[in-house]
């Protein structure tokens, strides 16, 4: 599929990461109004909400955009998903009679605040790229014991904390929490000194289900895609994870890309899974390619300072897509939402500048990375600024995600003091 | 605290689950009407919702009680909660002279069909029951190694599934899983074998919060109580919950009553937690007695047969209290918001019938129980019927919580047929 034109010509360079190809929904705001639906074309943003009070969008008999999230679209499934893209389409192409009424409800990106995209129901990460599970395990239980014995069966994940996903571009404040040196006898409540990220991507459930799924069924009831940024205290985790999981170590903040990039517009992306160590059980397998061709990279800024890039992989490194992901949380009859979001877990490439977090990248801290600055980091200082960037390459165009960044502020000095 | 009386004689009695020093909230119907909010009193149940269109309760400009759930009252903070505590106590009680209004405004609870009182925002599980860390930890590791090295100084959690907790009374389908027979080399896909109960109260938070809040904090900022049952495949959870924690072991169901006691009924029940091994860190520190003596009892009945009690114990048994509980959960700085249900853990005593799981009971399987009936339980069998029932005792008056009833399916023959 080439590059479709529009006449927001800002849309039609190659590199651009938002041409008429893809069509990300975001809610937004500028100065003195509230916060509304729109899809992001070129540099600009297409008011949503305004187009269908204005009657350009009709898909339903109630508004669908007159809330400040996408839920309500998500919920009325793919025919309406559809016929939304189809439109926006037809509005905002090269040959569209639309531009007259159309081209007074498009703001500048650069005038515009990003809010979350949609309301999360529910959060779950996943732990499904293997060199990233292969790394941590061999850190800590060494080589020969890396994979714990289910992880080639079976998505591993656990349930995170919805209330804490917060949108590209919120400060991040480096958590308390109660953390135990090796040196140690007794555990401390201390700032995190290991605050660290994870590069993962993560499907937002459009359609609900109440009971099993199928993985082509999980595949049909995503909705699109965000990068999401897991950050996590490696200290206060390794105290406090065995033996029921991660809790406190992965509250602080989640932070995704502002535009949600459908499943539609990643179609001509898909590709395949891994070969299988172990052939899955039959509700797992693959039933057609199902991840993505989509490169990433993570970007680490000193405060003041320009950012190096420290890492650059891609999401078809995963194991499990999401449609895996989301078949196996539904084994056990556990209902899912739309808006449940679902982090792939970090991914990570085969080689070390590949990996997604610090833990890998510095090796438990003990091969600090040299930034452009001269400066050296094993886990995030305060005032740093992390970027994950995601974009998918076609012919002739690019279908970008917005980055996902989020600046790391100190530690509060008492955390008790409000 | 003596009994208080009321005009509704049924809520005199001494043993009585509902006398007006409970007054539990909830949501009823009866045939052909909406779900609505109501208060237990005696056999009876007062429509809330009713009341406040006629005038008789009125908390706020704006109606608390339109929808069919609690968290409109919760959002409004303690000052309002109070506030509708004493009015329904003034309309309801001997003296009252309002009994005329509000007769017609009672429905037999005969009668009512109850849902989930309130709409669950995030659900977090808790392993913070001494006896049943150490019995489970015995079974998996010996009872050298019993405590994980944390658990004396932190309440170990984890985040669940608010989407699989259902009001009692909602049959629970026996789950399908991917769990591996210790004499088998791989896995299969299959319905569970081991599938247990978790004897365990809910707090429900009230009032939100955005960063670290002290015990004394989380404790006022908790709404009320209800009895949870934690459905857990435990086949499911062995080869699933290394390392993340359990996750499609728990996802099934989770029962609540379908009563929400308040904080201001248990006060005259609040008792110590026990003596420390290690001092807690300052901000986990008790500032009270803040664990509550409620009996707790769990029976069991085969499909058609009476009911066997198989469990009895108390709340007091608890190490660490749900306000110590909620104020570890915010340390990272994790949002906490009205509707969040914590569950305490499996409470279980220190001797054998006082285990709050089949797990501790059959001691893995190796110890099957002998119901009255004469049948045999290690696990749940289909068609049987789990309730847990708990009450404080005070002097001549009982505060209970309705009972918690759950009964099993037999698994779906095929779960991707629908």
């Amino acid at each position: 599929m080439p590059l479709k034109k529009s006449w927001v010509v800002s849309a039609n360079d190659a590199d651009h990461p938002f041409p008429l190809n893809n069509l990300p929904y975001g809610v937004f705001s500028t100065e003195g109004s509230d916060p509304r639906c729109g899809v992001a074309i070129g540099d600009m943003i297409l008011d949503v909400t305004s187009a269908e009070v204005e009657g350009l969008i009709t898909l339903s008999d109630e508004p669908l955009f007159d809330l400040p999230f996408w839920n309500p679209l998500m919920e009325e499934g793919p025919a309406v998903w559809a016929a939304l893209r189809n439109r926006l389409t037809d509005l905002l192409a090269e040959s569209s009679e639309a531009r007259g009424d159309i081209e007074p409800m498009l703001v500048a990106q650069d005038d515009a605040e990003m809010h979350m995209p949609f309301a999360v129901s529910e959060y779950t990460d996943f732990y499904a790229g293997r060199n990233h599970a292969q790394n941590v395990g061999t850190m800590f239980r060494g080589a020969e014991n890396a994979l714990p014995p289910n992880w080639l069966h079976i998505p591993i994940g656990y349930n995170g904390r919805a209330s804490s996903v917060v949108v590209s571009g919120t400060n991040i404040r480096r958590p308390w929490g109660q953390l135990k040196a090796p040196d140690q006898d007794h555990p401390a409540f201390l700032p995190s000194r290991r605050f660290d990220i994870e590069l993962e991507m993560g499907a937002i459930v459009g359609t609900p289900s109440d009971g099993p799924v199928t993985v082509q069924e999980a595949d049909d009831n995503i909705f699109g895609y965000v990068l999401l940024n897991d950050w996590s205290a490696r200290d206060i985790q390794a105290w406090e994870y065995q033996p029921l999981g991660p809790f406190q170590a992965k509250a602080t903040a989640t932070s995704i890309s502002p535009w949600i990039v459908t499943k539609a517009a990643l179609e001509p992306f898909r590709c395949d899974t891994p070969a299988r160590e172990f052939e899955l059980l039959d509700h797992l397998k693959d039933c057609g390619p199902m991840l993505y061709d989509i490169n990433l990279s993570v970007t680490m800024a000193p405060e003041g300072k320009d950012a190096t890039t420290i890492a650059r992989t891609n999401y078809n490194q995963m194991y499990y897509s999401a449609a895996q992901q989301l078949a196996h949380h539904s084994t056990s009859g556990c209902p899912m939402n739309t808006g449940d979001l679902l982090g792939s877990g970090t991914i990570s490439g085969p080689t070390k500048p590949e990996r997604g977090s610090l833990l890998e990248l510095s090796w438990g801290g003990k091969e600090p990375l040299t930034l452009d600055s001269g400066e050296t980091r094993s886990f995030i200082e305060d005032g740093d600024v992390l970027t994950l960037t995601g974009a998918a390459k076609g012919k002739g165009y690019t279908i970008g995600f917005g980055d996902c960044v989020g600046s790391v502020l100190p530690a509060l000095e008492n955390p008790y003091a409000r």
